[in-house]
């Protein structure tokens, strides 16, 4: 099971066919019949709630079955991504760019964590997360591998296939040596300001390689 | 005067320029004579922090002089932009996109709130932020204004002029009607995903965007 909390987060798992398994509310906001609704108190609602600010609903969740993996399209592979808020935000720039597969390092933060459910805005209903081995993944996937790097093709001169594996590093040692040695293509986004302009934090460099994917693949 | 922890970030604003006021750390790391350099122990060093695992190190800094906008470049403008996590990645974005200076609508969070610069990671020595009346500041701007909307042309069939504005509006709410009007263009990144795709976050639409006003005019 996972939580979401906030009424739209969890009208929109519902809609969008993620079985709740109970519904806590302070309120009777839900007006179809058949939800395993529970009317709270104000007080239960702040013991249950994980946010700062608790919203009126707090859903319990399904997590829903694994789906096979669709190598005819763009997968994104993060080898040790830690940070919820940095998950459920490339969980989102997924869900807006067509990624429908997203696969994790077992060393990577759980997809079900409340804060990445929260940041991913709904969008964890429609990207499937898969934990995997991931260098047995990367060996054995019938795709060409694009990992990301300070030091690379410049992703904006790089011709780009119309179905690949865009791998995405942990957020203070990036893509770890095991794996750089099983991606075949080293990218890179150009630093266009400052030299001291640091690096870009991993969730932001994804949307820039998305865009691009989709940019360069789909025109 | 404003606050910045962490011996990197204090290090690396030290480094680029701005003047500490004052430094207080746990250990005596730093080993330059002329700073103004206090010790402190670990408990005063709790009670002074703003972070919930304090650093060793903390900084009060002198704000920099504000400078002149440069018209010769592309500038970003935020029209209420509320959180200081979007503002704080917003800057980072502009030092590695290159962008100089960024203005800001008189309602959007201070550039200096201690949330935006730990963001920052020492791109706030970088990047000249400009606090304006937004309508002011775009009806009298000598160069073409860029509104990024839900709706509007798609970013990637548009052909970006060499200098421009690039406006990103409210996190909740968008660019308000007030500002829409003054946006000469409106652009949107077109969805790839799925239709209940909500939305991106206004600092990945920032990093999508400047990513193809890089990649377009500067290749």
């Amino acid at each position: 099971m996972f939580v979401a909390e906030g009424l739209k987060l969890v009208e929109d798992l519902i809609s969008s066919g993620i079985k709740p398994h109970k519904i806590f509310s302070t309120q009777t906001i839900f007006r179809r019949g058949n939800l395993p609704l529970q009317l709270i108190s104000e007080a239960e609602l702040k013991k249950i709630s994980g946010l700062k600010t608790p919203q009126a609903v707090v859903g319990i969740f399904e997590i829903p079955e694994p789906q096979e993996i669709n190598y005819n399209q763009w997968i994104v592979a993060l080898d040790d991504v830690r940070d919820p808020g940095n998950l459920g935000t490339i969980i989102r720039l997924c869900d807006w760019f067509g990624i429908q597969n997203l696969v994790c390092s077992e060393t990577s933060v759980d997809c079900f964590n409340p804060k990445v459910i929260q940041a991913t805005m709904g969008s964890i209903a429609r990207v499937y997360v898969h934990y995997v081995d991931l260098k047995n993944f990367l060996k054995n996937a019938p795709l060409p591998v694009y990992g990301t790097f300070m030091i690379g093709k410049n992703i904006y001169e790089t011709s780009l296939p119309e179905n690949g594996i865009l791998v995405m590093g942990n957020e203070a040692n990036g893509i770890s040596e095991e794996i750089s040695n099983l991606c075949g293509q080293k990218i890179t986004i150009p630093k266009f300001g400052h030299k001291k302009a640091e690096s870009l934090n991993v969730a932001m460099a994804t949307a820039v390689f998305l865009s691009e994917i989709k940019r360069f693949t789909e025109k």
